[in-house]
């Protein structure tokens, strides 16, 4: 244990912020990306391994751990940094975005959301308080508030009343944390879907509650990036400035650059993982899908300037036939691979607005992105 | 590249012997086990994590590279050595027991076996030529002789058949490789199935052609382990005693300390690796089904003495947690801790038969695996 929570900003070029947050299990330097660890393990990658990434902060997932193998489980055997072999920060989600992607027979009412396990079919009352207990028998140095997440596109009406729904409850939560912190954090989270006004009354209703940091969520859902973003625009600068300010669930290199350009300090996504799972590299070139016969007899490795030594040492054929072969070691590698590039790019950011030349940076990260991969042999 | 092949005997205690083979790419200390790499690739283990386990020889299998990513390409990336970044000696089967497994419309005639690949469905012919200049292509260190593998239990006939043909292909076999050889050495396979008069017959006209080392093939088909062990006693004892004694596909550690006793210098076996991704365990305390819901609270490691660090840091309920979740970390995780028990195995009945107390390793290797596990807590 080190630190109660805090952020400060350290610097900032335009819109975008470098900054630095403190938990109880140490620093994040920010921007900061979180790999996905939905059930206490980014898959596919050792703790260690994940480390080696630049990696400082990891996601878990509270509706997943809750279900199996249980929070009380998990608290009486240390904690989640313990069960995990993760020592250093993690935040936990509430559980709101899974309920709507995964689970069956959900109802939503003003005391908590019912549901199926996608598990064994238990039916499983999350509340807001309950959500709140789970992560911090968690042992979360950041926790969630229970928010109520909807599917893109959807009615006004529907959006502004999940989003009124999800206000009460960040105050249900906020009271249900306040006391039992222990220098942990609680975030709010921004809902609204598209619709700028309901966004705004969102953000001024959770802005009077004094959060120490903010996300944005009901995004990555299914609509397009310039929506994405521009919900972003609205949002962000309505944040205050000496709080963090997370876009959850969020995206590409491209969305990650787009987000900090405006505003954005943290940032979590499968996409490294779930896509390196399925053969496709995320490199300075762009995404490079090693399915593709044309890399069979390519000995070239990903990226011969790469931080990470399996984008130096490991050849595009090798990797091509891992993919093909459905061999684990190909989501091995390519999951590692993929979370170094993310985070060489968070560092570059961050190195980015400290000399203030983001918008340099910028420019040149999306020409070379768009330019593609470098020619086969 | 270091050796030409060679193979001294260092030690011997009743007839448990203890040698060390040399190869063009290393030095393997005898009795040793391969760790499986059938496509390239120790499923679930890096290479260097592979090596950190205290392997010093992987199999590579013949007829999945021949077939994907295809010999002559992995030659021209450089051999399978570069390729799979396993710097140290690889010995390659034949494919004649994959052919007896995996592949269909089988055909066998004199000149050579055809079949449907199982990945795409073309026909393939596999002479015992065409073999050898696979495993050239590949630049294995040991090559294995074409040979026919009869599934038991099996008529008498049939037994004798594949047998003669085996001792044929293993002429053809011989010629086709040597001049060829560059410091690297040709096994040949031992047949007959449980037959003890057709082994004779095949070890004597094996040892006649003065092979490089003899493989005991057909055993580990599915039958009991007292008629392999009988095949053994009898086969072991007829072979050169300055040749390495390659028992194929076995086994179980019990199975390894008891071919061991009976004069084996070799092996390999795909259980650590394929039981690792599915939950079980090997310990000193014999296997341990890390999916049995007793694991699910329990906080120790596997085993606090092991030498791999994986098998002392994670907890048992960790480790269940991640089996049930079906998460790769899991796999990766026990398929390692596996090796490393079998090659600490290995390291122990080396050491034993040094001593000249094998007998009574032997004795209490089995009492303990025979006492079970730990109690849970």
């Amino acid at each position: 244990m080190t630190d109660s929570f805090f952020f400060r900003q350290i610097a900032a070029d335009g819109a975008a912020r470098r900054g630095e947050l403190a938990t109880p299990h140490g620093r994040v330097a920010t921007p900061a990306f979180m790999p996905v660890g939905t059930q206490a393990t980014v898959k596919g990658v050792a703790p260690d391994e994940v480390r080696k990434t630049g990696t400082e902060i990891v996601l878990a997932n509270t509706y997943h751990l809750m279900l199996r193998p249980g929070a009380e489980r998990v608290a009486a055997l240390g904690g989640l940094h313990a069960f995990m072999r993760w020592p250093h920060p993690i935040l936990t989600d509430s559980g709101g975005f899974q309920v709507m992607s995964l689970a069956q027979m959900r109802k939503v009412d003003e005391e908590a959301v019912t549901f199926r396990s996608h598990l064994d079919g238990a039916m499983v009352e999350l509340s807001p308080e309950r959500a709140i207990e789970v992560q911090s028998l968690l042992g979360a140095d950041i926790a969630m508030q229970l928010d109520e997440c909807v599917r893109l596109p959807a009615e006004r009406a529907e959006l502004d009343r999940a989003m009124r729904l999800s206000l009460r409850w960040a105050e249900r939560s906020k009271r249900a944390f306040d006391g039992s912190s222990a220098g942990r954090a609680l975030f709010a989270i921004v809902q609204g879907g598209d619709d700028a006004s309901l966004r705004e009354k969102s953000v001024r209703g959770l802005v009077d509650m004094q959060f120490p940091g903010y996300a944005i969520g009901g995004l990555a859902v299914g609509e397009p990036q310039e929506v994405m973003l521009k919900i972003v625009e609205i949002v962000a600068p309505m944040l205050p400035a000496d709080r963090p300010r997370y876009l959850m669930g969020v995206g590409t290199p491209v969305d990650l650059i787009e987000a900090v350009a405006r505003g954005i300090d943290m940032f979590d996504c499968v996409l490294p993982t779930r896509n390196g799972r399925h053969g496709l590299a995320y490199t300075r070139f762009g995404p490079i899908n090693l399915k593709n016969a044309r890399h069979a007899d390519d000995q070239r490795p990903l990226d011969a300037e790469s931080h990470h030594p399996a984008a130096r040492d490991y050849s595009r054929a090798y990797l091509h036939h891992l993919a093909k072969a459905n061999e684990i070691l190909g989501a091995m590698l390519l999951s590692a691979i993929n979370l170094a590039y993310y985070q060489q790019l968070m560092a570059d950011m961050r190195a980015a607005i400290e000399t203030r030349r983001f918008a340099n940076f910028r420019a040149a990260a999306l020409e070379q992105w768009a330019a593609g991969d470098i020619p086969a042999l």
